[in-house]
């Protein structure tokens, strides 16, 4: 028998506990013992919980109990968090966690400590919820060199794109539906302006290119200044709008690293995921292009990635798993200005194209129905996002209004 | 340093071998050993290989070898394939395979005797080529109960199937090109007519509901019979043809497994899988639907896959995967006939409508530009395929010809 903790009962945590509960027979089978949550840490009352007499409001229950030796912190945020996990592994127990906020800010530091004490750290459901992407990256892929990773790493704001592509909803009103059917907080920020999805890209970057990459060090944009405009010239463009979570190696060994909403080719892998759902492409040396796919959020789903974790944990009381990778200092990572990009863009003047064309030489233009008359959209080829900014000021200078500009994903 | 052995120096061998020896520095890093390749067995002569001084033509120079730990078996086929995969498990070395043939035809046999010498029997490559599916199955999906797996399994018959959706090419002339371009083989009939899709399902059925699957008890159809009427039809209906390889766990614990050319609809995931690429799809009670997504064949993604396993191998020397199935008997198996399924039929003779109500009750008429005035295509509502064929029979009686029928993909 193996003793566990959870610490949080809150969404993913109820979750973790029906699974450790309704599953038994099929993890016996899998690590030849039981898995018996002895302690539930949450400052709330649950007494009609199957549970209810496993729960404690106090941390040294779990930390003092030498019989836990796996702990789930699903709490999210950094505080207790933080401070919870550091102990556990400092006191020589394994850590599963949910927690992506958690794993981008201090991931690092977390597993050298678990590497100094022998103990194991692993995060599966902090990217991609259900989908295995983690576990799959370190160990499939172990035979490849990852050459690029970029992924749809964040339901609500897909679900909001998707709603503005498919039924021509107004951003607000995508964002109000998405917050009534539960797929977005009452406060979007930490999704809408992609943050979340900075955070998982981060924790993929990470391992994939082995030093820590931090969340305040990488690019990010998110979707709030996206118009139906642009829904509809991207489509004339056979590409839709995604918030796409990337990071690229490039030649010289760097890594080339954003998160930011971007026009994606229709015949694109990525293009067809919609919804709450996400996806990610990670692209190897040898393998070529692989996708997981799949629901990124939810109870069950999330919940279900962290037991996969802990059964593993279980099965490694005494060996590590090889999941690692070292601090950083972001000296590997290229300013955005220097991040190559084709761009989309959306003006309003007189003579846009020609304009246009006199600083960025030949651009694509996008023609769509009902679009006014000093309107115009167009795409302009790659070149570094520093020198975009520079031509576009530019073009403001010469009469024109940028409305708005988009990358084209290369995907 | 642990050594190991690669039996057989074909496409797949001879990857095995490049990623060994180009990716040193990364197998070490995840492993803290080197990995060296002692013996390459092959009958045929290498002389420019880098690695000629380690050709042998002899078994036994790998079999007597105490220091070989871990063996690499890519020749394909059952013999002698089977023969040394079982001797050397009986002696106690893991092996690492991408046979699918033998893992389908063998895989519980081979699986007990890893189990009795402590030793492992990977197979990730067998399925799916560099796409990880087996282990994320195995590892990740712990936590759930698998309800479905559905799959484009085969590359070979997608590229076909792809060249005839997209470009309206003709069944032999897609044919003929594949094997241009090196995506079929000169003898395909193991790839059209569906027979390696249905050794990759087996092993995905064993795997995920734990008793062996024979190819032999799977009821399978290849894609020969399919011709660009239907392919237009489909397209009428918003589908496309897939050749599918699906199992599905039913209420009574009972599994309805199947390979077999199916309309699936535009919004299914598994629609926009094309050309050489593979998708499967993993439906699990929490998870939902979780599709892995790449290139399923090809000397480096499924030298990749092979590379992984040995590198699983080489971490757990002393220590088993929990990877097992017990052999079956087919009792868990329901027959074809009692498989419930929608179906499309295109048939020609007079009042096909009005007959084919009469025996089907509603169908779903699909029209398409210049089919003949005799010919109709519809769609019946879910009924088991026995039924189906019954009253199909009595259409025929009827006066009309059916000229194809195909299951409709419920994916």
């Amino acid at each position: 028998m193996v003793s566990v903790a959870i610490m949080g009962h809150g969404v993913v945590g109820s979750g973790v506990a029906e699974i450790l509960t309704t599953h038994k027979q099929k993890l016996f089978a899998s690590i030849g013992e039981e898995v018996y949550v002895k302690k539930i840490l949450d400052l709330r009352e649950f007494p009609d919980s199957p549970l209810a007499d496993r729960f404690t409001k106090n941390f040294d229950d779990i930390i003092n109990d030498l019989e836990i030796r796996v702990v789930v912190e699903v709490m999210g945020g950094l505080t207790p968090a933080y401070d919870y996990v550091k102990r556990c592994l400092k006191a020589g127990k394994s850590v599963v966690t949910s927690n992506k906020e958690l794993v981008a800010a201090h991931g690092a530091e977390l597993l050298a400590i678990a590497k100094e004490e022998n103990a194991n750290f692993l995060f599966e459901a902090s990217v991609g919820g259900g989908i295995p992407i983690i576990r799959p990256m370190n160990q499939c892929l172990v035979a490849n060199i990852v050459d690029e990773i970029a992924g749809i790493l964040n339901g609500t704001t897909n679900f909001i794109l998707t709603k503005m592509i498919e039924d021509g909803m107004q951003f607000d009103d995508a964002l109000k539906l998405a917050q009534e059917l539960g797929f977005a907080e009452r406060n979007p920020a930490a999704d809408i302006e992609g943050h979340d999805a900075c955070r998982k890209i981060c924790i993929l970057a990470s391992l994939a290119f082995g030093k820590h990459v931090y969340p305040e060090w990488v690019h990010t944009e998110g979707i709030t200044k996206i118009t139906l405009d642009d829904v509809k010239y991207a489509e004339a463009f056979s590409s839709v709008i995604k918030l796409i979570g990337k990071v690229k190696r490039l030649k010289d060994g760097k890594i080339d690293i954003i998160v930011a909403p971007m026009l994606v080719p229709n015949k694109s892998q990525l293009a067809n995921i919609d919804y709450e759902f996400n996806g990610i492409m990670v692209r190897g040396d040898c393998t070529g292009d692989v996708v997981f796919y799949g629901k990124g959020a939810g109870k069950l789903p999330t919940a279900s990635a962290v037991v996969a974790d802990v059964i593993d944990c279980c099965k490694h009381l005494k060996t590590r798993k090889y999941l690692y990778w070292t601090d950083g200092n972001g000296k590997n990572i290229i300013p955005f200005e220097q991040s190559v990009s084709a761009m989309y863009v959306r003006a309003q003047g007189d003579d846009i194209i020609s304009k246009a064309q006199k600083l960025f030489g030949d651009v694509t233009v996008i023609t769509k129905d009902n679009s006014p008359e000093n309107e115009k959209a167009f795409v302009v080829k790659e070149m570094p996002y520093g020198e975009f900014t520079d031509k576009t000021a530019a073009l403001e200078s010469d009469g024109v209004k940028v409305l708005s500009s988009i990358r084209i994903g290369d995907l």
